[in-house]
């Protein structure tokens, strides 16, 4: 890499889920987009074939007569190909397949157990932490092996624990993860402005936070606009939705668009704590006992939905179909952004102006209430080659009691997960908020999830199952 | 207070709740029986006749032929009357009546939800310390104004609540709390020696613990007999005990009676956690989810008993009807040990001689990984006027995800009482791992909960009910 | 307070201090030129004849032609009075007179001590802490009874112990203090980046560097402009300028010119610590170890100036001199920015913009090494209602070790000003890096050094003198 | 090791420094003495002959007809072969000759630096760490390579720095430091105790005491004998002996016999601190600024000596010549406690009895204002197979101010010794309270004491010599 006016050059970008749809797609246009930077990108996926496709697809991308800079995409025969010199890495991939994710999700319904997500926690959370733990063990390896310097963005899930595995693994790695969640939570802020205040307009980006909390179950104890204390209006805004849910916001992104939800449990939540509640209600609802997940009709009466595997399938039919066209040169290349940070991150990283945004990374005292080391999510500074996470304060002690138990069972899980003990992931199993079973029928519905993921587990377990 | 041949004369006992049956008439005889410290014992109780009851039957205690120490006991008038000048504080009260308490154990039963003491933790403990907190509160003040170098020593349950409250209100104190439970699991571990190795005779003061944890939930990660590891046998015993459980160990204490266990709940909580739970089956169980207390029939198989309020009530009966006896003399004085230790760290207090003991205190770091200032059950040094806690360790992970919930919900609960804040008192009752309800089922049971105990709840808390 | 059209109206400052020359006048000049803002100050002075001659000049101020924003300049008769209802408070006052600051800078020399400023550390800047610290008290007891919610902005030295003075006897306190120093080290690095690479133009807000450590004796661990690391170039520019020391930066704000070195000591310590020291070398010197200052012509060697108490008497005659000028309309007022940031601290605190800057907090954990509760200096955000430290990561260990001994000087002095305990500050004299002396010589300078401040200091000390 | 009859049998007990007189016969003879353990010494020192003579020295000791207890001592060949397989390993090692102490007690005195020991701070103390340092990463590494299991008790100096050394390169190593000067304090309190209240015949054991602080440089806040608080009669004594010393406890104990003081040091730290220093005076000198250490003229004045290498050499012939006496039998041996207490520790961490001493091990909180992982001395409870600090509380904030920089330093010559940077040795020795030089002075004595050790040194220090 090296700067000319003002402009870094010769950037190496090493895309691992390279092949991922929707994600890379975004990233690229956000990349043609800016005229800041230019370079190459290296597309790295256990699909050689979907990665070859993002190859052309990047291609014509870039090519695009309104892109602002020019960027070379190339697949990657392996993960040292791919890193070797990477000035950035970024991580967006599929822990195992569609098969592993409806054991995630479905397997415990047979158990009364609804999860609206299932890969954050949960039990299916938890077992997708079992098999990316390993496959996030074997990239921090490969980072400090052949781009110890480099920076790594990750937008896996399990959000924390993958962040958590890279910093376990390889204590020096300048890896962070985005989640765009926060940024959900404060386009809700801005619709209220408008429904409440009728202040139109108002960007996201405007919405001033302050974020404390883990990935998915994050919380705001301060926001304001402009010099306007958002809390009192939101106070209101809540009393007032409360029973009808509020949708008016209805994003048309891609990312989102079937994910809406009527931010039922979000107004529940400040009013039985008194923060915003920073995710949507399809995460948070996750994070809490089974209030809002007792059954499928308690989630609708909730107003959210839980997201079917069959859905994820038909959608990514869609997906692979938009790719062939597109890899093809049948469908149009659109340039819009994304929403996401990742490229203004990146160049905040190169010196190239401040940023102040929401960040997981490890505990070093930004809120001094949850243990030091654990992945935490609030607001840094990015900077040349550094992030300051900006401090948070403590979560407030009700707030706290809901949050504990899931940085408790992090911590296990990520040990049970690296040592393959399943003793121990039982026993975090077992610990789920949303987990209210017996001991024998909770080992019953582990032992066939973990039967259900043992495809991508370490040989070290199948001798437990 | 004055040493005389080495021998504390003068030494004067303030007793709230010395109207108590049992565990004054126990605390009267240690003392009566121990030849080293002389003085005068203030009985102070809401329950005047009690305490002037007690008056006679200390009397007639310290004037058993057998005694090696003259103590005069005298009824105070009020809380000043006892305190003033005093140099030892003894707490053992019961907050609120047997009403109080029925509410406590037998209204969540309607909702499900079984206790098996109902005074710690659960939906019971919860209102058991909305009433008592503010009982500690007074009394915290009353230590401050009128013997603030005195020594605390409390019995009075929830202990970790009592505690916190009195460090609270007064930083200064120098108060700490005295609890059994260790020292049955202690003995467990002798009938153990004898029942696994056949050697018998082995005295609790021999089993060399390292203890950590909260009263009630407390655990040993370290057990030895004279240079003899004892984890491994403790394993072969659960192992071979672990489904008939094991009853060789009955104590005939009359405190302790009708509270065997067959060790059931202990046993399993070594197979799956690895350490050696130290207190009585019917306390632990109340701190974990309900595995253990679904229903009646499942206590049933796990070999305990649910106390119910009928036995105490008939149990108070029989003490009443003992104590007028032996105040009236139709009883005859029988001298002998109550197997506690609140006077032999009364004289370590008084420089006659080190003890290690486990104590009830805040966390000032004895265990790293609960919050400074919780109140943690540990091994402490007791020394000429002063108690320093022995450094116990971190709690192993798997442990701290079941202890940290109830660390925190103190927490609020403390806070709750203090001010007086039924919000943040529902919000730790529905995070109690006993209580799987939904939000508006726990708010109907916590209403008539509330309604139950009002009687004891400060003023301020009627316009909530 | 109230916005209109984003901007700020009403706002209410209060000055004390508010006959200060010099930095009020910078101060109003700061103002005059910022269009988002306005309202009235309330200057408070115990000198009100100068309150008076700055409420005129502030007018003038105001009035220019070329002023963005109107404001009301009021002379306020008590503490009281000028903090009811205020918004911001600026603090800048001379604790003492020049009869005080003579004895703290010059008594010392007659025993061999040799100090450059003497406000900050050393036997002077102990001294001037002693007579301080009870004006603060008054300033911090004077907020919490009028304006509690009001945002406090210190700029009198010294300055971590006025800080932490306020936060000592009113922990609610919304208090920081602001210090140009760093400014000056960032404006080094302008004139070395022209130097040493041609780079021309710079602005000092360009330079981002991650500040830690204490007022005065502040460091950069990372530096850096558009993308370039500066540290390599500071290390060439050491190598080249250590010897004769680099004086292309003059300086030519008025509250600088005579203040001005050659930055030998700067380089010294970078050659020895690796680290970039982040403030005039006048102010580092006194901070270490005697190298620097051992006599006058060691100072000279180093090419620093001592600044005398004579320069400064000469200097406030010219002031004195010039307030009269300008009261009298016989001076025109010249519009040009101090350089200062306080008024865009004040913007960015409404909520008009964030801010990332350095500031003098108390530490809650962002330089992880340093106590909890000691005011440091790093940079914080700045945003609507709040400052949030960003976190600065531990001080390297060889620096530690000379910042340490201030920072438990600094608490032992806290607390022997409040408690009038000299045998306190007599071991926190000793203990100053700077006070080379036998205990019998330092008593001797220590007393006749209180003395010389004894008109200041609470009648309690009297008693000890 | 197996316990017969509650004794242990078969111990085996690594003693490196096997060749050490004195130290060695002592320990000989605490294990003949005491009939509970019997086992192997196997004796390993490079200087194989002085180990072989002590072979036949203990074989002679444990023949004697008083001896409770029979243990063979052989010779090993290699540190390998003294290790495995040991429970205990004890360190006492001379590191380097009397030509390298020489360097480090008398070269500094050419700059007007004197010490009256020089082996654990001051110039002398920083060198000795420096070759001493590397020795002690050989042991752990050995330790961990041959018996991790073991038990390693320390008695060579620095003291803080072996200790801090072995857990630095073997972080699971069980190990601690013993140091008789906290006995040599408590005996003075006896010898208090008969002056000045007529009470006759105390043992040190029965002196209770709160122990906190750094090896050598210790102190109590509390101490207490039967009940009585022994602070205000040791302020009583302080103010009768201050002007003339105390001088009636001498030690007939051979080890301290040269090393008498008159307390007069000690005496002044309580009237100045407030606490009791726990050391003897030559040691704690050192750790102070030059106050009792400006020339030797001053030392007198204090009434206490400096102990020159031509006195250890003295003594070392002596000592020789005695063991070469005691080999041939030419002398008798007499059977004496030494009045150490390694043997009472081995027997507690053998589960023979609980003990409560002061002890050398890294900070977990015991001392919560001093950092974690520091080397601190404070009692401990000993048990089987474990030792746990008892909790110490803060250190009083103006000693607290002396103790810090030796802490920092410590941690800054560890990492320099550990690394070979004699950048940061030098900044370590600049540091030291006793070095008041200007930078090029302290260079050119740091760079010819770094020449008088070098024989010591690593390889990799060469190149900066």
């Amino acid at each position: 890499m090296a700067f000319e006016n003002k402009r870094a050059r010769s950037l190496r970008i090493a895309y691992i889920g390279g092949g991922s749809r929707g994600w890379a797609w975004g990233f690229m246009k956000d990349l043609a987009m800016d005229g800041d930077m230019e370079g190459e990108v290296r597309l790295y996926d256990i699909d050689q074939e979907a990665a070859k496709r993002n190859e052309i697809i990047g291609g014509r991308i870039s090519a695009h007569p309104n892109a602002l800079s020019r960027w070379s995409y190339n697949t990657a025969s392996s993960l040292k190909n791919a890193l070797t010199g990477a000035d950035f890495v970024v991580i967006s991939i599929l822990p195992g397949t569609f098969k592993e994710m409806r054991c995630d999700v479905h397997e415990p319904e047979k158990f009364g157990i609804y999860q609206s997500v299932g890969d954050s926690t949960g039990p299916g959370g938890l077992m997708r932490a079992l098999r990316t733990i390993p496959m996030f063990v074997e990239i921090a390896e490969a980072v400090k092996a052949f781009c110890p310097e480099a920076w790594v963005i990750n937008y896996t899930n399990p959000m924390s624990l993958c962040i958590n595995t890279l910093y376990e693994i390889f204590p020096g790695i300048k890896a962070f993860g985005c989640c765009h969640e926060v940024f959900g939570t404060q386009k809700l802020l801005c619709s209220m402005l408008a429904d409440q205040c009728g202040i139109e307009g108002a960007g996201r980006e405007q919405i001033k936070t302050n974020v404390l909390g883990i990935n998915h179950f994050t919380w705001f104890d301060k926001a304001s606009f402009e010099g306007i204390d958002l809390f009192p209006i939101y106070h209101e805004f809540s009393e007032k939705y409360y029973n009808t849910g509020f949708t008016k916001d209805k994003d048309d992104n891609w990312m989102n668009s079937s994910f809406n939800s009527s931010h039922r449990v979000k107004l529940d939540l400040f009013r039985r704590y008194g923060l915003i509640a920073a995710a949507g209600d399809r995460h948070l609802a996750e994070f809490m006992p089974p209030w809002y997940l007792k059954d499928p009709e308690t989630a609708q009466s909730w107003k959210f939905g839980l997201t079917t595997v069959d859905w994820r399938e038909k959608d990514l039919e869609e997906k692979l179909d938009r790719s062939r066209r597109l890899a093809k040169g049948e469908e149009e290349i659109e340039l819009s952004g994304s929403g996401e940070e990742g490229h203004l991150l990146i160049k905040a990283l190169l010196g190239l102006g401040d940023m102040i945004s929401n960040v997981n990374i490890p505990n070093l005292g930004q809120i001094p209430n949850l243990p030091l080391g654990a992945v935490v999510e609030t607001n840094a500074l990015f900077r040349y080659d550094y992030i300051a996470p900006v401090f948070a304060g403590e979560m407030p002690d009700n707030v706290l009691a809901l949050t504990m138990p899931h940085v408790i069972n992090q911590k296990n899980i990520l040990k049970a997960a690296i040592n393959c003990d399943p003793s121990l992931a039982f026993s975090a199993f077992m610990n789920d908020p949303l987990v209210k079973l017996l001991p024998e029928e909770g080992k019953a519905l582990f032992k066939s999830m973990i039967e259900g993921t043992a495809a991508f587990l370490p040989d070290k377990w199948k001798r437990h199952i």
